[in-house]
Formats: structure tokens, sequence, C-alpha cells
């Protein structure tokens, strides 16, 4: 096992063997095993956003088995999905890539202000099928924070005792919240922090703005003169937030973007912040697969310091 | 087995033997045995609507044993219905027919606005009846819909572990849609979609009128410009977001009506579009028995590609 | 065993000997016993109404020993109370008079528009004091009817594990429903239909009147032109509509009234429309004990048909 | 044991051994051992209406041991307290007294219109402290009613099965009751009522005005010419409304006053009315400990009928 | 064993060997060993306030086994964090320093009126990691309240369960209390009562202000003249109020104050007025390591009675 391998897992020393396994398994698979980064494909908008704004664009999407086989041959750390899109490869694709169970879902054919996701799926569905993690969506923000709080935290430590890590989405959102502050850097950070005390081995935020969003936070921010002009610094803040860097925090991808240098430069904002990696599914999925392998090809690059 | 149920079969690679087993036992019963065809008899309007407005134009039908008679002689692949009635013949009827027991009803004497069906059976109600399967609606759109959510996942999780198939009746209704929104292709699609990412093994949804309801939708089949002029073309659509086909999607047969050749037209819509059959209550049980048997078995021929 | 209880019996071939055998102590108790017809003592009204309301006209009904001795005396199949009430006279009376334990009651100290019925005792209750059957109430119309037909059906389920008989009081109220429209034909029927699907052996409902509340059901009775212009008719459509005669189906003999032949006329309506019988409470109790065995008496030889 | 105590435990046929073991402790404790009349000691006040106002006028009652010792001292047949209270001296008096823990409580910190208790100890708590018996508050009234009604029988059953006796305090309150209601004599009686329904084996009520708060109680009231001129009529329809004196009912003694002989009047009227006996707090430890010996000695003689 | 500390857990009488052990394992750690006093470090500002509000102005307690060395170098009894920060540092620190394992927590992404905390620990986590005891928040005058308490009281009782002892932060907020009422005398020490009537073991309040709150109370404290002009007679008056002091009492040390003067008269206060010390987040961990050591060294000694 790698060193850098090897001290990420350290940070983790009160876990089991089993979750430090399965952390071990999706940080050495892949392209960038080994080196402490990770590119995961997650493929949960046919369910969060609906099948045909998440795969018309691209029809072989939305066949499940699709995405196992993209995430596979794109060399990904672990591919992400629902219930039935685990399903539905799961015995085909058995041990060809770690898998991670997203544990919870939100649709929008009825979108509440303070949201609250269902959950879809358990524990033992995640053992059964195989995966090594599983995954859960916190809204910090939600007037229901509370209750994925506390589903957030059993899930946590149903996860441990059968051996799995843990990745927790966690996005703010809320009637408590204003859309500028939903990615705003004090509202990303509390985000990512609330994560890790939550017990998340691995946590999934937006990249930040440089908007603050609470008034208290801001004062905080101007006191101590938190450098955030640039996504490296706002990253590098976001992460010293989660531990000082002692969880990994990796970033979502966003939008179908067309602008690829962009996004790379993205890439580039986060690998250079101290960011774990990314989490990109729309940018992935909703390119024709030559393109998605070439675009995911370039991510990897990036992320292991073989392009600039 | 023939063929053809093999290849559904193996669509459903991480189920349990149990559960494959009744799946070939719907797949393999009645005169669509070995098509991958089904149609199936669904008695729950009783409850649903209310009895007179149910069985009155057809009074026999008050007798829950007529029910599974009809579904028998018929040569349905299954028979669906509420906890009373299924207990009212199990015993007699004990493995004449497949049986699908509902496991949550809804009642008009209080229709709320965000629906919210009653849990009104169990896996183990399931088992000691000798059910093949059991079937859930959940109601995408309404406010309630992550309770269902949650209920259906855990009925489909229990319902494996007693090697039982699931059947989930989709049917998007709420505060948040149109009534014309309720069978919106985009809407549909998109219940076909969650009721699948739950692990639905059936899916039963209304056929789709070529309205979009949502805007965010909209966008997406303008661009890919998706074929929605026919109802074969919104039945393969339909089909598609159910994993590109990897589930078995039946339509509903809808309130009664008068014009055969239109019902017969709307199969040819639904075999042509590649679904998989239809679940026809009303059209079948509110004629009198000799027309509901013959109109029964042309609906099948014409599944069976025996009638154009 | 009489040939008619031997044919009621046969109506719940699904159900477990236990079960099947409690429903027999009930039917072949007291003076009508075997005939297929019940008349039952229920006191709830202390519970429902208040005490004095319920027995200050007849204050030795304030004893709970008072009614079970009134029971017995009178020759009733069955005897149905709160909790309290059974365990006052359960020991003394062991095995005297079958015992419906009644599992929910509601108070109008405060009294909700969409009312909700408190559990107020379990299955274990029944089985330690030697019960035949336990009792529930279930408000169709309600805005709570959902959580009141779950509990409903887990106490069926749990009470048919324990070999106890059910028996479901179906009374439609709540805001969805007018005052007339409580006793309505449609309602009534709608009503003894949900408690059939929800598994009752034995459904009370109160005598419905000509009145038709639902527009929908409204329409399907003028097409079907059903019959109700008489008690006896509409009594014969409810018991159709639980199931076409094949589950128990008693009626409720309401407020107290001074007029005793009005009172038997209702009781001839009910036999000569194919009702099992009456559940009469507030009319036993709140007459001296000798008027009530008098009364009583007279019903019985109604039902038994050895008076007109 | 006495003959009264004999009486008194057989309207508990029901019971098994361990819960009337632990009546009769209650009943043959104390300076009215025997008697079947009770005087307890109940100290929640802390929790009920805060430290200040319950032991500012009395400092040495803000220590929990200064109860325990009141209680034995004067000779009363138990001392119920909260939790906390209990704890803090249950290993020091152990076998001292029997003990009534308070399973649930309301502060006033939040004072809510129809109030709900929160359950602040179990039946395990009260195994392992070595308790007599559980007590519970009702608010009948309160649009929480319900919740509380099957907490109560719960807690109930588990006591039972815990061989523990169980004491109700049956409370009217909430926004359906007038302020005048919560101590109308209809309200008290029904109050009774539900607690005696609910399983009780001692109830607790407040004395009742002669008030009638429903109108629908009111015509009963008139129509059976109920006496409720004296304190002493009052009760007595209060103990006839719990089962016709087949239960123990208690009374509470009120806010604290100055004029002993007003109070030794309600007493008198207690014992003359067939009252159980008193359940006296604030009117106990209010004062300082002499002055408090020398009253609860002269109530327990009332109660003894050693003084008028 | 000190006789302090031995007077001190013989007001813990009737709670287990393993739940004094912890106890005193608390009060014999650290510079204050045996002193019967306790000084704590909490670390839940993460959570409750968000990172950069809590760490930006010392950036190193970004890290969270910099708050392990903080608590383990200044001599504190015990270190108290949420789930997150606790997993952090158990395995590397085990041992060194007893832990307290806050179990729910607050955050002000959604800042409602009347709070409820989330649970996001469980004893078993406690367990795993090696805690001494766990800590629970509850808002006296929260409409979530009672939900908070029953959380509470459940949590203590698993506790004892596993030999863990019970730390209550008990922080008045809500719609019914005035900002300034949050820390009124008659408000904290009805707080304090109220934790130690769920069977708090230690009880952590804020330091009250002379004001009073509620009027009922106000009635209380000038009748009996409770003297409330200092601080020190503040603070005795709510030792008073938990349990005549036989109860552990402590202080929290507010926002970070830059005059340590006016700090160090503060715990001077305390300590006169017969508390048990303090617990201090801020005030310890917004300051640089070495500044920090310097302070808390000086408040032990304050407490120690090394320093007037």
């Amino acid at each position: 096992m790698s060193k850098r391998v090897k001290e990420i897992l350290g940070w983790y020393g009160s876990e089991n063997p089993g979750v430090r396994t399965n952390l071990a398994r999706m940080l050495n698979h892949g392209h960038l095993a080994g080196t402490g980064r990770m590119v995961i494909l997650p493929v949960d908008q046919g369910f969060e956003h609906g099948p045909a704004r998440s795969f018309a664009v691209n029809p072989p999407a939305y066949d499940p088995l699709y995405h196992y086989q993209l995430a596979i041959d794109a060399g990904c750390n672990a591919y992400a999905a629902p219930l039935g899109f685990i399903e539905a490869g799961a015995a085909e694709f058995a041990g060809d890539i770690p898998l991670i169970l997203k544990m919870n879902n939100h649709d929008v054919l009825h979108d509440e202000k303070d949201p609250l996701s269902a959950v879809t799926a358990s524990v033992k569905d995640a053992q059964r099928l195989g995966c090594a993690a599983v995954g859960f969506t916190i809204y910090p923000g939600s007037a229901n924070a509370q209750t994925m709080y506390q589903q957030c935290r059993e899930m946590i430590a149903e996860a441990r005792a059968a051996g799995l890590a843990s990745v927790v989405w966690s996005y703010p959102r809320g009637t408590s919240l204003s859309k500028e502050g939903e990615t705003a850097l004090d509202v990303v950070a509390y985000a990512a922090q609330i994560a890790a005390q939550l017990g998340a081995h691995v946590i999934k935020v937006k990249p930040p703005t440089s908007h603050i969003e609470q008034p208290e936070a801001k004062k905080a921010y101007q006191k101590a003169n938190v450098p955030a002009g640039t996504l490296a610094e706002r990253v590098r803040h976001v992460v010293q937030s989660a531990f000082d860097g002692k969880r990994i925090v990796i970033f979502s991808g966003g939008a179908t973007r067309e602008d690829d240098e962009a996004l790379f430069d993205e890439y580039r904002g986060i690998r250079d912040g101290g960011g774990f990696g990314s989490i990109i599914g729309r940018n992935s999925f909703q390119r024709q697969r030559e393109h998605a392998l070439a675009f995911l090809g370039n991510v990897m690059k990036i992320y292991a310091g073989e392009m600039k």
C-alpha cells in the first residue's frame, strides 16, 4: 500500500479493520489507485431529476449496465447509485469496481422548500450487493435536517457494524438559506464540518464560491482574514474545516458544461487546494461514451499530477 | 422455460432464486405463459372507489370468489387484490392462479389532495395466503411520497427475504401536479424510473399522453427530440425509462369504456411500444362474465400476436 | 354444530382453527346459539360518552358486574367492553359468556372533527382475560382513517396469531362527510366493504338511511337501480357489500328510544334484509334490569324467527 | 390482613398476585394501615412548578431526603415522586416506605394549552429502585389525550408484568374545557371513569365542584337528579363513576392554604362521601416539618375516624 | 480516594458501581483530582456555530487532536465533544483523559425558535470509544422540550446499563422565554431541577443573572427573600435547586472575553457559591495554546483554592 494511503487510513484510527479495508479498496482502485485522490462516478440523477432530463441526451445511459462499464473503463475509484441501478448490475459486474450504494433519494415531482430525502435502501442491501460503502445525503439548512442527521448517524453505525465505509453528500438547502448561500464558503465549510462530526469517512460537497452567507460567520472570516479569492484557497478552507484535512473531502462535478477547459480548471483548483478528488456524474454520462472516457481520463491525469 | 422468459429473468440477476421463481410463476401462467407478456386481473376498486361504484353494474362481482374464477377462466397471469378479497378465496382456490396481495389501499370517503395509502396487509399475510408477489402503490408527486417510498422499499426487502416478487403501482398524484400532469409523458416515465430505482420487479403505470408537465423536462425532450406522437412511441419511452427495458412494465386498463375497439387499439399500442402487458380491472369485472371472458381473450390474443 | 354455523364458518376458510373456534363460540352461545344470528351486549359508553350520561338513568349499571350478569341472563352471544370493564369481572365470570375486548376508545372531553380513537388495550390483554375476540373502531371519512386502518390490520393479525376473532366497528365520521352522510346507504356500504377488506370477521355498522352521500356513488346507484326504499332492502345492500354476504354483518342499536315497537321493527328490517343481528347497548342497560331482559328476549325471538 | 383490605383486593380479581401484593403493601403501611384509607405524600412540584415556587418557603425541602423522612415520620401509606427524587433516597431508605415512581412530568417553562407530559421514567426504573407502584398523569380534554392514554395503558401493562400497581393522576385540562370545567362534577367523574377503563388500580382526581360543564351531561344529571350539593355527595358520585366504588379513588390536596380547618372539612367531605383518601403535597412540605407532621397526623385521624 | 470525592459519590447511592466508577474517574483526573471540583474542556462549537466562527481565530484548533492535547496538558478533568471529534483521537489518546461523548447537537444553518437537537451519537458509540460519560443537551422552554426530556431519560438509562455517567447541558431556550429569561435566576434554577429530576449525574447550566422571568416564581422569591445580589449567592441558589447540593452542578464558560480578570471573578463567584466547577470551551481554544494553558492553569488554581 502506498505511503499516502497508509497516512490517510491512519486518520481513521477509531474505525474497525472492515471499514478501513473498504476505504482502502476505493483508494486503491482505478487510475488514481494509491495517490490518495479519487474520481467517482455517481448516477442518481434518474431518481433526482427524472430519466429524460438525465439520459435523453445520451440514450445508452438509460441502461444501468452502461454506467458500470463506463466507471470501470474510465478507471474510476468507485461507482455510486441508488438501489435499483446497483441491483441491475451487481451480479454481472461483481468484484469489478467498488460500489457505493446511495441510501436515500429525493425526486422533483414534489419539490419541497425544506427537503427530506426518502430512505430508499438499507445496509443489508449494501451487504447482499457486495458494496464497499454506503452513501447518504443530508441537507443542512433544511427544517428537516435533524431527521436526516439522525438517519445518517444510524446508517453510519449500522454500516460500520457491517465493515462498510460511509460517504456523506452534504448539500446545504432550505428556507433558511438564500440560493447563493447554498454554495457560500461559510456554508459549505459548515456542511463539511457537520458531516465530519456525524462520523462520515468521505464527505462530498459542492465547490464553494467566495460569498459569505451568515452575518456571524462574516465577522469571523474578516477577523481571521481567511484567504478566499481563488477556488484553491476556498477548497483549502473547506478541507481544513473537515478536521484540518484529516477527512477525505471530494467535490461534486455539477451540471453539464460544454467548456471542458473551464471544468479542468475547476479540478485543478480542487487539486491545488488539497481536495481529494471529484465525483462527476452529468459531465460523464451526458456525453457520448468515447468523449466521456477521454474527459475522465484527463480529469484523472490532473488529479494524478500527470497533467498540469 | 421459454427463451424470452429466461431472458427476462436474466435482468434480475441480483435477486434470489425465490424471487425469480415467483416472477417465473407469473410469466409462465395462463394464456400468455412463456411469451413474456402479462395480463393481470386486479380488483381493489371495492376499497378504492366503494362497492356500489365497483360492483353494482355486475352484482355477481360483489362476491370475492367471482374474481378468482374469472381470472382463472380467462387465463390471466395473476390475480391481484387487497387482503380481504384474497383471504376470502385463498383456501378454496389454493394453487390455481398466482396471487398478488395488494399491500396498501386508499379510499375516497376522505380524499386528500396529497394522498397516502394505508398499509393494509403484510408480507407475512402474503406468505400464509400462498401469494407469488406483493403489490404496493406509490403516489409520486404527493407531499407524502417519501413515506410511501420508504414503506415500499421495506416491503420489497421483506418480500425478497420471503422469496416473493414485488409489483409497484406508480401513480403520480398530488398538489405539485396538474390533473393533466398525472398522465404526462415525462411524469409517467419519471414514475416508472422511481419504481425501478426502489427495486420493483414489475412496474404498473398509466398509459401516458403526449403532454409534458415539468418545464425542465420539456427542455430535455425537445433537445433530444424524443418521439411521442403515438402511444407506441410513448410506451417505448416509458419502458426505456425503466432501465432501458430491463424491468417488466405493465399498463393499467383505466375506467370502463364501451368501445372495445378503442381499448384494443390501446393494447396494440402498448404491445407495439414494447410494453409487457396490461392490468385490467374495471373493463373486466364491470361486464357480464361471458363478455369479460371474450374481451380478455381478445386482449391476450393481441399481446400474444395472435390478433393484429 | 348446526348446518348454518358450519356454512358461516366455511366463509372463513383462510383462517386458522383458533379463529374459527372463537367465531363458533360466539355463534353457539346464548339464546340464538346455532341460528347464525347474534345479539351482543356492548358497554363502552362510559368511556365514549361519560359515566353519568351512560349510567345515571339506571344506577346499578355503574357497576361493571351488572353488565356481565345482564348479558348472561339475557342469553346474549357475547359481551363487549373496554379494558377496565372487562378486567373488573373477567375472573368472577370466567367461562360464563364469550368476551369481546374493545381495543380502542374515544371520549368526548376533547371531541375533534376528524376523530382518532386511542388504543386502550392489547391482544395480550385479550388473551390473559380469556376473551373470544377483540373489537376495534375505525372511522372511515376521518383525516386520521389511515392510522386506524393500519392499527386495525395489525390488531387483526396479532389476534389471529393468538387464535382470536376480530370484530370491527366501522363508523363513518369526519370533515369529509355531512352529518346525514354518516348513515347514508353508500357510505355505510362502503364502510362495511373497508372493514371486510381489512380482514374483519364480524363487522358492525349503523342501520343505513336511503340518503346517498357521494355524487360518484349516486350515479352508480341510479344506473344499477339498487333497491333502497325499505330498511330490509338497505340492509341487504350493505350485507351484499360485505363480500356478497360472506362476512357476518351486525347492526348497532343506536340511542335509547322509548318506543319498543319502533325498535322491534328495526330489528325485523335487519333480519329480513339478511343482517346477522344486533349489538345493543343503551337500549339494554339504560332500562331497569327486568325491562331489559324482557326487551332483549323479544329481540332474540325476532332474530330466531320465534316472533314475527 | 383486615377484612376491609381483603374486600378491596377482591375488586382486583383479574390482577396477578404481584400487583395485589403491592396494592396491599400500600394499604397496609403507616398510620392508616388496614383501614382501606390512604394518605400519600407526593412531591413532583419541583418539576411541575419549579424549585423556588415549591421549596423556597421551607428550604429543607430542597433536599430529596427530607421528603422520604417526612412521609415515613408522618406515617403515610406511600411516597410518590419523579425519577430524580426517588433515586436520591431509594438506597438510603430502602424498605422504609412504599414508593410510587412518577413516570411522566410536565414543566411550566413551556406551558402549552393542550398539555402532554414527557415520559421521564420507566417500569425498569421502578423495579431497580424497589417501588411498589408507578404513577402516570393523563390530561383528559387535551388534544394530546390519546397519546397519554396509550402511554398510560402501556405503562400499566408493563408494570403488571413486573408485579407493580398503577396509580393514575387524571386531571382534565385543555382547550376543550373551561377553567371552571377542569373541576366540574361531570368532568371529574368522567376523568375517573376513563382512568378506571384504562386499567388504573388507584385513581387520583381533584375534589369536584358542583359545576356541570358539558351540555349533554347536564341533561343526564338533571334527569337523574344526581345529588351534588355537598362535597360528600359529589365525592360519592365520583367514586360511583369509578366502577361503582370498586376502584380506589383518592383526591388531591390542592394549593397551600392557611386555614387548616377548611382543609380538614374537605377531608371530612371526602371521607364521608366514600373517598379512599388524599394525596397531599404542598400542604405537607410547604410548612415547617413539625407543623406538617401535626397536620398530617390530624388528616389521618379524620380518615381513621379517630377525629370527627 | 479523597474524603470529598467519597462524600460526592455517596449522593449517588442508587447508582450501580459502573456509573460511580466513571464519576470517580472524572473527579479524580487532572489538576483538580480529589478536590470535588471540575474543569472540563468542551468542543462542540464546530457543530453548533460552524468551523470558522469556532476555529479561524486559532487555526490549529481545526484539528481534533489539538483539543485532546490541550485538555490533557491543561490537566482538565475531562474532554467533551461530538462523535466526529471524539472518534478522530480516541485511538491515539486512548486512556489519557476521561471522555464525554456529546450525544446530540444543533447547528445554526437552520436556527428554529423552539430548538430540538439532533441525536448524533449513541451509548454504543460511547462504549466502543472508551468514554467515561455521555452528554446530552435539553432546552427547557422549547416547544420540543418533551421530546428532548424523553431522549435524555432514555440515554441516561442506556448509559447506566453500560456503567457510564451522564452529563446534561440544561439550557433554557424557546418561544416561551424572553432572551433575558434564558439566564434568569428562576429559569436557570428550574433548568437545574429538571435535569436532576431526569436523573442527570452532572448538570451544566449557565451562570444566572438576578433577573426573575416568571411572575409566579417572582412571588416565591420575594416571599422567601432569596438572596440573589451576587453571583455567589445566585450560584448557591442554583446548586440548592439541584437537590440541595447533592448533584454536581457546573457552569458554562460562555463566549470569548478579552478580560481574563472578569472571567476569574466569575469563576471565584461560582466557587464561592458552592458550584462544582466550569466547562470552558471558547475561552480555552480560541486563544493560542500557551495562553490557554496559562489561563486554564489559573482557573484550576481558583477552584483548588490555590489562588484567591
